[in-house]
């Protein structure tokens, strides 16, 4: 299907000025956060066939507008529900800039700019960690970040497992809290230890890992003769956004001279703010990071970097040498691919990059900042209502909390809960098919809870007094 | 660093009006491919520094003109270096509208359209592989899809590995072509194998895997006391572009109930051509197929489809059921999170889905075809000229050659196979030095290689030719 020229640039001429349009239409709440329409419903009006025939590129347009009414508006100020919010400007005009660019990131010959640009966040990422000669590559992801991780602990440990695999007497375990991403787990059955080999440590009531715990568990690990190569912290659990002590925990890893990863997937960017980067005190003394700029900076998914403090660390875990690709020049060190669990990759620094030119470190600071007051005000509104209940007190940009309606409060114990976690989910279903509001829920302590994340610069207090006068509204009769 | 409406509206309409013009400029041949620039030197020419205050976003458009300055034009169609080339502005507007939706691919409630759009797109592709009642799920690559497809093999072979680990009596082995990707081998180690757990089998002349040599490898292995849980077919090599013979080798695997993947990252493309799908043949009686339309199909990197022939397989594999995400609903076999080692999961079904409705089935045949003739053209266009020695009968888009120069025909054997790879890599680092044309090499039967991938529908032979006059031109000093 060659297509004139003139047709490619009024097609994307046009398309930008949609663009426009669809980035302003948040900021006066004239469109619903969704529009909840089934499956089969949805499949029906969109019309999803792939087609026989092409279709001319300028209709494509019409397709444009159908994909961004019906899509979750994930940057509406009333969007509350997953761990990234917000729409960045320049990140997005970074990211038409690499869908132009369509390159991969193995080799600095096929991606120079790119690559470069990789090489300046990943070195400025891992001073701000205190990596002050580390390593790093960016990952799809926080769960690839996370395994990353793990293999390159493993591989440290049991240098035989990358060629021979793992021997009967290696009995590999690794540590994490209890409120740990289910990613971290995973690593451990990807990798062939299974689930077994993750023994989760006890958290305090603030969901944070108790070192004295993680102490016992380890004790108890080499009693029973197996062998404790990763510890892994969290800073900014996923549901209650809560940060182990990373300095403690160190306490207890290096006298073991473990592997110690934090996972700062959500975390990471307080580094930014000089009020509250000590929720990461210590991460210094970690062996490896993982930090998603997608989530709290705001930049589009995927961008998730894996930071490793021992330059060498990612090549020894990972590389294979490929001939047909990596040719061992002198720039070599520019060829990410061999960093990497990915050959072919693609490019999330631009984005980043261009996100960090609009920002500067000072406007990330301030974002992260500004974060953290919206959660004060939102727990402080909390406070001031009668029936809204924290569930747990908030460590960072997460609030979790459950409202007991006027018709509940009677009730006590068990049996309260169960009704009031029974009304968070009905409650949360109807705000779901309603559009206006989109905020998630997860189990703790018990039964299911709000979990509001406030990661939208552009959220007001109007927004979140909304989003708890029409939780009230429905509790009403849930 | 909040903008103005009129800023972005601005920015977002001139980065349009430059996209237009770069994807013109390639047809004229008005630009080079590359500009091979050091990168120290390409350091100090873009100024990368990541400022302490944000910038306009305006201002952001100059930095846009120096990345598509200096970045790689893989659309060019002198660009032979990747096995991806050309642009394709349906699937750049796909990349753009998911900049701007910005979703994750874990629900359907966070991503209703991208969510249809990749069960319609793995419906189709599973169809054209034969897999009638299949599942699948879109991965970050063809070497994170073909970790996923054996991380399904493990776990039908060894059911007990993902709770509990690798028993010493497991022994696990698989088997791959010795041309087969290096991912293949790397997911052995991944996953706590080693690199051992792979054996590599003989391939005939082209390059493909001997059914043989297949069978005598299992035999052998199953003497040893191990257990081959894995066979891996390669339709389309990187470097020879060779299609292994599926069903002589699903004769082999069957009667072990082998589980059989078929790594068609290249490859899979083929299956819309009625002229050259007959590579495939066999492929409905493999249990899994990688097949990454970022190769042959054009798109944007990175789309890779994870292809299962028996649905449950991935979710069985790969399920956490993490209760802060999936939350157990009716639609729930919508949440294609629980399918992918992902979390959160970056949107690459929006593009695909556009390009295919500019191209359609029809388009994409003609695509596959256009190229086949590409390659037949280009190979007797090799032995018109003197010098000129194919390395491997061509089997698809890939053309594996060198060229030995008159100064070099009198020597033979050894020494002229070493004098003719080294003149090989210094031909090819003066190609890239001037940055006319970008094309690969590889070693193959002991010594460099040109590799050339027909991978652009723009590319003439003009351009083909031109390619070979400055190899013979650059060879005769070299």
């Amino acid at each position: 299907m060659p297509q004139l020229g003139t047709e490619i640039d009024a097609t994307l001429q046009r398309a930008a000025q949609l663009a426009g349009e669809y980035l302003a239409a948040h900021h006066g709440h004239e469109v619903p956060v969704a529009r909840a329409v089934p499956p089969a419903e949805l499949t029906k009006r969109l019309g999803l066939a792939l087609p026989q025939q092409g279709r001319p590129l300028s209709e494509l347009i019409t397709d444009m507008q159908q994909v961004l009414e019906y899509s979750v508006r994930t940057g509406h100020p009333r969007f509350f529900n997953q761990l990234f919010g917000g729409f960045d400007p320049a990140a997005i005009l970074g990211e038409w800039i690499t869908a132009l660019v369509n390159t991969s990131m193995y080799t600095y010959e096929a991606a120079p700019v790119a690559t470069l640009m990789e090489v300046e966040l990943i070195r400025r990422m891992n001073r701000m960690v205190g990596f002050e000669r580390g390593e790093g590559v960016f990952a799809p992801g926080g769960s690839n970040s996370n395994l990353m991780a793990a293999l390159a602990a493993r591989h440290r440990a049991f240098p035989h497992a990358k060629q021979s695999g793992h021997r009967a007497d290696d009995k590999p375990v690794f540590f994490l809290s209890e409120e740990a991403h289910y990613s971290v787990l995973r690593a451990g059955a990807i990798m062939g230890m299974g689930l077994d080999a993750a023994v989760e440590v006890a958290c305090d009531p603030q969901g944070r890992m108790r070192p004295d715990a993680l102490a016992a568990a380890i004790d108890r690990a080499l009693a029973d003769g197996r062998t404790p190569f990763m510890v892994v912290a969290t800073a900014g659990s996923t549901v209650a956004g809560a940060f182990d002590p990373i300095d403690a925990i160190a306490e207890v890893t290096e006298p073991h001279d473990i592997w110690l990863h934090v996972d700062a997937s959500l975390g990471g960017s307080v580094m930014f703010s000089e009020r509250h980067r000590q929720l990461m005190r210590g991460v210094p003394r970690a062996h490896s990071v993982t930090w998603n700029p997608h989530k709290m900076m705001g930049v589009p998914l995927s961008c998730s970097a894996t930071l490793m403090r021992e330059p060498g660390s990612l090549r020894a875990t990972n590389a294979m040498d490929a001939d047909y690709l990596f040719h061992g020049k002198s720039d070599a060190c520019y060829d990410l691919g061999d960093l990497s669990l990915q050959c072919g990759r693609r490019v999330d620094a631009i984005k980043l990059w261009f996100s960090w030119q609009a920002h500067g470190h000072d406007g990330f600071a301030q974002r992260v900042d500004h974060f953290f007051e919206m959660s004060a005000a939102f727990r402080a509104e909390l406070e001031a209502r009668d029936g809204f209940e924290l569930v747990r007190e908030p460590q960072s940009t997460n609030v979790c909390f459950r409202y007991v309606p006027p018709q509940l409060r009677a009730l006590a114990g068990e049996a309260r809960l169960e009704a009031v976690g029974a009304c968070t989910t009905r409650v949360r279903d109807l705000l779901t098919q309603q559009g206006n509001f989109l905020i998630n829920y997860a189990t703790l302590d018990g039964a299911p809870a709000y979990r509001m994340a406030l990661l939208n610069a552009e959220t007001s207090e109007s927004d979140t007094h909304a989003l708890l006068d029409e939780i009230e509204a429905l509790s009403a009769d849930a």
